[in-house]
């Protein structure tokens, strides 16, 4: 960002960059649904010869900017000319997974349950695996407010599986104001508390709750003491 | 680990610390197989008054010690009394992505197929649950000397599943000396290029390979082209 000419991001992202290194940079600021638009932009500037950088947050290529950024380099027929380089972040659900003690030590699945790009028959089939396979998962955007029956329904899939008691838990607003924390299980973790600022994390069948942590074991102990 | 008293670690991730960050520091490093003598060592230290930071490679919280550090504080005791606290890191997996392009930009899971600490047999219900639910698939310790059949044992699964020409890479050593990344399918991967230093990553069933990178679409532009 520092050798930059050029700041492009959602407004609340750009708005976390010290005013030192925003510079006399031009800064590209768009709301949440100008993805298409802000990419665009991004790759013009970068076509006209800029050094663009394109900020998101957690990491770019979870959910996030690079592969859209990729799909308009090639429409544009750039991809060959422009040089693209993604530079790796730490995701929200390791953010999260490390305030919730160590939850994903063992194999996980990440799924989002946002149905509007997605269809929910997709979403819920992922779900269904995750827990048929036992892997440790963490949804993303759990939770809006047109948005509000999906958790309740990954939870219903959950208990209906047996898996009542696992241990479930979330975060909000990793790393920024207004951090919240909370550990429970499928059966005791409530919707209402979550938002689209929420990561959940279910346990696998080998996950357990200490007091203040979620913990999925990787069998270390079991395995070393024995032998 | 500026403010730490003791830094505990795996022998070659110590060496990457600068000489100015450990200073005279107490410093305990191990072989690789040490990781519950060099989580005991942490632990006693931290009883006994020390701030010790155990650093890992990645995210500690991603098959690292997060864990093995909590099972150690309650097996002693000590998991009310210590404070403890997990400072989350980029996944080697997502290192990779960025290297490869953008080949988790959807739903996605991680298995590793070190049978070492994991039935095999779960290991290849994850595998085909990944396949059946179409997750983009990122393998941690895909192959080893003495592990040398089950990346093979995968992609034949894929093959048999009718996956042989989906997308497949992988990168060795990211972001460290050697760095190697390379792009094929499931059909053309080579198993003998792959060692314990890669992470493989097989993409859905819409990932594709661009020239030079791996995309997942997420579904932006037919979504938003379409409205």
């Amino acid at each position: 960002m520092e050798r930059a000419d050029c700041i492009v991001g959602y407004t609340t992202y750009v708005r976390l960059l010290s005013a030192d290194l925003l510079g006399d940079k031009e800064v590209v600021s768009t709301g949440m649904t100008g993805e298409i638009e802000r990419c665009r932009t991004a790759v013009e500037r970068a076509r006209a010869g800029s050094n663009v950088a394109v900020v998101c947050s957690g990491d770019p290529g979870v959910y996030a900017l690079a592969g859209l950024l990729l799909e308009i380099l090639q429409e544009s027929g750039s991809l060959d000319t422009v040089p693209f380089r993604v530079i790796p972040g730490i995701p929200a659900f390791c953010a999260a997974a490390a305030l919730m003690g160590a939850p994903l030590m063992h194999d996980f699945a990440v799924v989002s349950l946002s149905d509007l790009l997605t269809p929910w028959e997709t979403i819920e089939r992922r779900v269904q695996a995750a827990l048929e396979a036992d892997f440790v998962l963490a949804l993303y955007n759990p939770r809006s407010k047109k948005r509000s029956w999906q958790l309740p329904r990954v939870l219903e899939i959950y208990r209906v599986g047996g898996a009542g008691g696992r241990p479930a838990g979330w975060v909000k607003s990793a790393a920024r104001e207004g951090q919240a924390v909370r550990l429970a299980t499928v059966d005791t973790l409530d919707p209402e508390e979550v938002d689209m600022f929420t990561t959940v994390i279910i346990g696998n069948s080998q996950t357990r709750l200490l007091n203040r942590a979620m913990l999925t074991p990787r069998g270390y102990m079991a395995k070393y003491e024995r032998s």
